[in-house]
């Protein structure tokens, strides 16, 4: 099991490596508590992956720096383990499928790593990963059940209670329980009064059930924005640790996770990925008792792709009325568009785009539609917009 | 003119009302230099006009303070202005155009202000403070042209200093010239080796222009994404010691502002404004002399709109070839689309929309067209589509 000495050991080796992250009050989130943000998606490779891995490397014997790492990860892990590497002066591997995205081929790339391409899924990359390791003597670093690996996150629980030694609980995301079993560890030891607390996607709740059911369970399958936390079965140390230190376990759906992201771009100018806003959606959507009480989110990460940040964006538009779109069903004579486009402008409406065709599922002969995407200030703006359009005598769907 | 006394005064009052802001290295926005960002879009009110307008409140006398004060903005300064007179428990009255967008004056509002929507534009509302502090007896809290102010924004040059004493120079976003004034001052008087430049949006660059014809000119329009900087005239405080002491001035196009600001969103997990990105924008696009130099690039707020975020996000994703958009002409018979789709699923491409048409304009009579929006990997990726879809017989446009 892990110790506090060890924490307190790859906080001191850690220095070198890692960029701090002090807390950021969050007042708005949810009004009910006191709330701190601990950035990691600030850290340095934009994660809080790079403690493990740093600590982890750093207590490698001269013999196994010298024959280099390995890891398996199309993500986090990756930049963690190839930025620490190159720190250390070491040669690191890493093995990715090779559906993997290209911006983090190239970030690993980047880091310093070499990368390995290798067919198929994340199952098929770690075998080859595992066979790379017996062949040319790397070490395998672990991205969670690792003693040392979750010794260098649990850093960030002493971080926590350094600058904000008061604290009555502790919110933080959890896929394979690395990140939790170190800051719970750390936390409950230095101050048992604090609750831990972790989040998982609904739609990946592997550690939910397997504490749930008292063993460890594999998913078949796991599905969520949040991909840094799609991990399908528990770690055994982390599982363990997990069952002795944390308080509770919770889930956030997709939307509440898709709304923490936006809050936190709007209310801190900060983004998070998937995985790094699960703790901030339980606290904004009351899954935690947090009332009264001073809390902190660990945001573990931002490392999100920009083309589903932007899509995480545009949903957040629609669902609070900063953007719509609906059909105008009309008659097909000169001058429809002009009048719809008037009462649109005259209220303030920014057509963004415009699509206009004869239909034949109209329901008159002489019938054509109209579908119209806007800018809008809010639902009132978008009600008096169609208000408008239905007196003025068109049929909006 | 503003004393070095009277910024480290604004330092000292200014403990209890703003944040901490430390710098951030920034290795890959240009190579050639070591960067440091200063982020002030982590600010309190996400941006650093609190400082100013703090500073300038905290020095009101009692009676003063009683009467409140009076700002006009529809941005950042209303909401500087709100918090601080909030923190110092006096009133504040903001008057707005009655076009400004609703999500600022909401922040206006939750900051404890009292809003004054005005018919008309900028000016407009200006006029009716004007009228407003001459029939109350408000103070008012100008956004740039105020000797306490400037003192207030200065605070940030000896944050720099204390953080990075070798700097060679620092560049700063200028609209009004309040920011680089106080900064340039602070960092000049205590560091005359370092250089101080600014950086104007190309749209609106009202102090280039006058620094360069040696007196103050008045833009008749500006027109930028930055439109925190978007001022027509400079100051005559900001005009006089941005000529004393600030070494260059230099523009930056609107969409090197917007590929700054995807910069820093991909490679820090940070929003920032417009205004806050042209910093950045002119050192990532070599506007600046900073090769083998130290360098702070003061990013200054980072309330953007996330409907123009998305735009900014979505115009990035097309420029890295992540995102495109084609026309397929082809023949009107069964099992086309089929076809088409089939060639970019096998190689990867991700449908977002399709829009499929029979068009009059098309070079045969059963010609139609089919609008295909993917999402793609790379520009080598969108080629690879191209080419198979061209190889198979499909005419492209």
């Amino acid at each position: 099991m892990v110790s506090l000495d060890q924490i307190y050991h790859a906080s001191y080796v850690l220095k070198d490596v890692i960029r701090p992250t002090n807390l950021i009050p969050s007042p708005k989130i949810n009004p009910d508590c006191e709330l701190y943000l601990k950035p990691e998606n600030l850290q340095v490779t934009g994660s809080f992956k790079v403690r493990g891995s740093g600590y982890k490397i750093s207590q490698l014997s001269d013999e196994e720096k010298k024959r280099g790492v390995i890891a398996c990860s199309a993500g986090n892990h990756a930049q963690g383990v190839a930025l620490a590497a190159t720190k250390y002066g070491i040669k690191s591997v890493i093995c990715l499928p090779d559906g993997a995205p290209i911006s983090k081929v190239e970030a690993t790339k980047g880091y310093g790593a070499e990368v390995c391409m290798v067919e198929g899924v994340y199952d098929d990359a770690y075998r080859r990963a595992l066979e790379l390791r017996d062949e040319c003597g790397y070490t395998l670093v672990h991205p969670f059940d690792d003693e040392l690996v979750i010794a260098g996150q649990g850093t960030i629980g002493l971080e926590i209670l350094e600058e904000l030694d008061n604290v009555d609980a502790v919110v933080v995301p959890v896929g394979g329980g690395g990140l939790i079993s170190g800051i719970a560890c750390a936390v409950k030891k230095l101050r048992p009064s604090c609750k831990v607390y972790g989040v998982q996607a609904a739609g990946a709740a592997s550690m939910v059930q397997s504490v749930s059911d008292g063993k460890i369970e594999r998913l078949s399958q796991v599905s969520t924005i949040a991909d840094g936390i799609a991990v399908k079965e528990p770690g055994e140390n982390t599982f363990q640790m997990v069952n002795e230190y944390v308080d509770g376990l919770v889930t956030v759906t997709e939307d509440e996770i898709c709304s923490a992201i936006l809050a936190l771009v709007e209310q801190h100018k900060m983004i998070a990925e998937g995985a790094g806003a699960v703790s901030v959606a339980a606290v904004m959507f009351n899954k935690i008792p947090v009332a009264g009480k001073r809390v902190v989110c660990v945001v573990s990460g931002g490392n999100i792709d920009v083309t589903i940040l932007s899509r995480v964006i545009q949903r957040g538009l629609y669902k609070t009325g900063r953007s719509c779109a609906f059909c105008i069903e009309l008659m097909d004579k000169p001058g429809q568009l002009q009048k719809v486009s008037k009462i649109i402008a005259s209220l303030g409406g920014n057509v963004i785009s415009v699509h206009h065709e004869r239909a034949s599922e109209a329901s008159d002969i002489n019938g054509c539609f109209l579908r119209i995407e806007l800018e809008t200030r809010n639902y009132e703006h978008i009600h008096e917009i169609t208000s408008a359009l239905a007196a003025a005598g068109f049929k909006l769907e």
